[in-house]
């Protein structure tokens, strides 16, 4: 039987993306070493829930920060009651954001908000789209980096400009930082840097954290205690919340120190992407996060067909998951994690040599 | 220091109600015995996942069912459901209904799902009060037991003729069956059997069950298959929620068999309170599952210093949670688990002898 290319992925002796694999073990790991006698949270109160809220706020810089099962669920509601402070159900984000494309729409379904979209969808928000938006705009959402299009980030610079005329304009700002710690040396600046410029600010516990599931939302006192409302109201404010929540505390103190090999990881590998592969490059060409996209001028069941040919010739997994791009046209989304440090070099040259070789005979 | 309530009943040697303590022992329990190679449940796909509803929904005899984080998230979504399915705004319900009372308004500030109470709260719904509903209810809910009112159940029959009178009308029934395993022993029927009178079941698994958190909504296949695109757009659909899972897996096995053990430990309990102690009697007389409510014609600190004084001369923890009821009188919830076998039943009795002495005392 053929295997398919998650099956070859899965069995590659060296996978190259990701922390490993999300199994059983995750959960062992972090419990295996805890006290039993440690209490639950019980509905978002107890030590558990409340000295990691303290943690993550003190390093995002806001006074106070709320656990969410979901990024789902956090972001709708920081949305929601941006709205309700400024009396309209107008938002801005960008076309590729995640409540727009991966929420099967709940925010307008459960919280009626009118999203207004800004700029296009293959490039980052810039001030001029931001100073181009319609009145009424409660909130204006940006994702850093912008994972769709590849984990692109705009410069700095730019998002002082885009904060301080949102500032001025008493538009509130809201940091869709799912990947906030993965930017933090590309930026050269602390987290608390970074969200001094939004009012709210989200983050996840699964993505370069390595974490089994979980989010938190921080800003002001105010905010952060409605937001405990809604959390209720979503169906958020589970009894017992601790099995993310010790998990995630530990995962942050392991990877967040490794944040700046990721970051380089990615860049070495987005070079050998971009070592001449006729039809294939990366997305930013340069990462400038721990995650970039690779786009091939091909069709999905060909760049399959090629990657599962590498990966049992070489023994080294590049991805499982290739997408169709449209136009014969495809991707897929690398981020690199605790895995890629052990891969050994020449394997990996041999594999991406084979890539070239085999992209090359397939082109003919 | 004087210690609290809480602190006097955590400390007992012989804490009477609930499984055990809900720490991090009861997650090592399940997972030190489990393989770390299980792979994790992603966005509601997996064997992990689907192997556990489908056990459930055979449970229940139902198509279908899906693992959501909170019963909260399972019921707002089954009423949302019931009501696009009817065009229609309205549902019926106890006016102590859990979505009514410990839910922030969810239900009507997410789905706009317009109430109607039935019944006084102080009773449970019966025939009569379906029969004089308004036109126009999508769906009635009916809780059991009813826990607010101490866990009281409708006789089967007249439950089996509120099913016949709603199908009739095209009135959807859904069972908020937080204690449904509960109530088993006492009517004298499957699960099955109980669950055939409704359109849709939602039941809990850290309540009798003793699990962690997490609930099944089980009904026909589309139902089940919309609720999930709810279930995303409410923030459930979680990347993992297999701590919940595995945990509730075992827990089930574990507990369910016992649920007639808990329902006789509540009657000979409750048998206990109503000896005789003066102001003191428990609702209902005689239990009907695992729980009941303990009511005294004192105030609640009154009654609490009465209790601690109880625990800490014999050893006995009644409950850790005494609530005031108004009118200077008051009342606690008790729910029968694992530990109640434990308890010597000398030690039980003489707690009992003590608590009347002492509210005679006070009495005078």
């Amino acid at each position: 039987m053929v295997k398919t290319l998650l099956e070859a992925f899965n069995t590659a002796e060296y996978p190259v993306v990701g922390h490993g694999k999300r199994n059983v073990q995750v959960l062992k790991d972090t419990f295996d070493h805890l006290d039993g006698e440690i209490d639950s949270d019980i509905y978002g109160t107890g030590t558990v829930i409340e000295d990691f809220q303290t943690k993550i706020a003190a390093y995002l810089g806001k006074p106070s920060a709320v656990f969410f099962p979901s990024g789902t669920m956090a972001q709708q509601i920081a949305l929601r009651l941006w709205c309700e402070e400024k009396g309209s159900r107008k938002v801005a984000y960008h076309p590729l954001c995640h409540l727009e494309i991966h929420e099967q729409d709940g925010l307008k379904e459960l919280h009626h908000i009118e999203p207004v979209l800004l700029s296009d969808k293959d490039r980052l928000i810039t001030l001029d789209d931001v100073k181009s938006m319609e009145d009424g705009i409660a909130c204006l959402l940006l994702e850093l980096p912008q994972r769709e299009i590849g984990g692109q980030l705009p410069a700095f610079e730019e998002l002082e400009a885009i904060a301080a005329y949102c500032r001025a304009r008493d538009i509130r700002l809201h940091l869709d930082g799912a990947r906030l710690y993965e930017i933090l040396p590309y930026y050269g600046k602390t987290a608390a840097e970074v969200c001094s410029l939004f009012d709210s600010v989200y983050v996840s516990f699964y993505k370069g954290i390595g974490g089994i599931a979980g989010a938190i939302l921080a800003g002001g006192e105010e905010f952060t205690k409605q937001s405990k409302i809604w959390k209720r109201r979503h169906g958020g404010d589970l009894i017992s919340l601790y099995p993310y929540i010790l998990n995630a505390d530990q995962a942050f103190d392991e990877r967040l120190p490794k944040m700046e090999q990721y970051y380089r990881s990615a860049v070495e590998l987005a070079g050998l992407y971009n070592s001449g592969i006729e039809g294939v490059t990366t997305r930013p060409l340069v990462p400038v996060s721990n995650m970039f996209h690779v786009h091939a001028a091909f069709p999905k069941e060909t760049f399959e067909t090629i990657l599962i040919a590498v990966y049992e010739e070489t023994g080294i997994g590049l991805t499982g998951n290739v997408r169709d791009a449209g136009d014969g046209a495809s991707y897929y989304e690398v981020s690199l994690g605790d895995r890629y440090p052990a891969i050994p070099k020449d394997r990996l040259k041999q594999a991406f040599e084979l890539l070239h070789e085999k992209v090359k005979q397939t082109a003919k």
